[in-house]
């Protein structure tokens, strides 16, 4: 797999498979390059640049095949494979995300929660045990995991994070409101509530300020 | 205020912030852009260069005053005032959310949830409200809400976000899994959670294929 296609065509890519899947659902075959950047409010020019970066999956005078397309970015993306996860703090955002990668049509599946509170032991969340957290590494060692959530605060996140790191887990999807740093062969994904959060309130802000729009 | 400043910049502004408060927390007073840029680890020139943009709040040989530079990148986000939000659709997504911000010290106030399950009709999440959906336009008429987060099914995102900018919410915190189209005067923040799951997917596959870095 090429490793020089830029990170911001890689973030573009599941907004494609998105798009492509409501088309497969509405039963298209095929779509151009045009009619795909109508609705995806984006250039023709900025999808056939992007989807280039791959070889191009497109023909002249018919357009994309929608279902290869979709395998094909479903490939890139490594979603061709089961991903098996693990949540950390079965709270709220924790159970949020278990129940929403497990109503999904999704290329993850949660294996396991793990949380320190002793009233969350043995529960389940959407057919999925909440186990201590003493019992990970153990977990870890009998079970492939591929990505470990972290919905904890942000004063545990270091200490779990070295946790999971240490007993083999290679990519950490951070909701903690602390960046992780990590080492080269471990990735880590954030999801900052509060930093979108602010992006709204900018907007607002600049929007106030200058007067109506 | 300069409506100018990219969009870049201002995407790294609450990452400043959320460092400043931890040297706030730890007692600092005042910091050297080179000390910020190990902590941050990003370029001491960068930050200089992202502090410019609003005027530069630093002093050849001083370095930044910690206080003042967070009050200003506070006030540059539009965090000096209170922020009034409804969250619609009161599940664990929703629920979490709530709690979230409420446990933050932050410059958004949950005012209301709203869904249409009859059984959480009345019941309180974190000392806030779940009222039923019906009930959302007299409410909006009697409440200033700065920001609508959408924690629904994607089926249904259209349809409510149509509903609360009808009734003069200006700002949308998308936590559905689709695009929502608005009009030049409405904000939108997308949280798409399986895009960033896809990208730990893609790094996991890229290392996969490339042998162990």
């Amino acid at each position: 797999m090429d490793k020089d296609i830029s990170s911001a065509v890689i973030r573009r890519l599941p907004r494609y498979l998105r798009y492509l899947e409501e088309l497969m659902n509405e039963g298209f075959e095929r779509i151009s390059s045009s009619e795909l950047s109508k609705r995806m409010n984006v250039t023709a020019s900025q999808i056939r640049q992007d989807l280039n970066n791959f070889g191009g999956f497109g023909t002249q005078g018919y357009g994309y095949n929608v279902d290869h397309l979709h395998d094909e970015i479903a490939k890139i993306l490594g979603l061709n494979t089961v991903h098996p996860v693990i949540i950390i703090g079965a709270g709220n955002l924790g159970q949020a995300i278990t129940r929403y990668i497990r109503s999904g049509n999704m290329s993850f599946d949660i294996i396991g929660l793990f949380d320190i509170d002793r009233k969350l032991s043995n529960k389940s969340v959407a057919g999925r045990k909440i186990m201590m957290y003493e019992e990970m590494p153990a977990f870890l060692s009998k079970n492939r995991v591929d990505i470990a959530a972290l919905t904890i605060p942000r004063e545990d996140a270091l200490r779990v994070a070295s946790d999971v790191i240490r007993n083999g887990v290679k990519a950490i999807w951070n909701f903690t409101h602390t960046d992780i740093p990590v080492p080269d062969d471990v990735v880590v994904e954030n999801v900052h509530l509060s930093d979108s959060l602010m992006q709204l309130s900018y907007n607002l802000a600049v929007r106030t300020c200058s007067g109506s729009t």
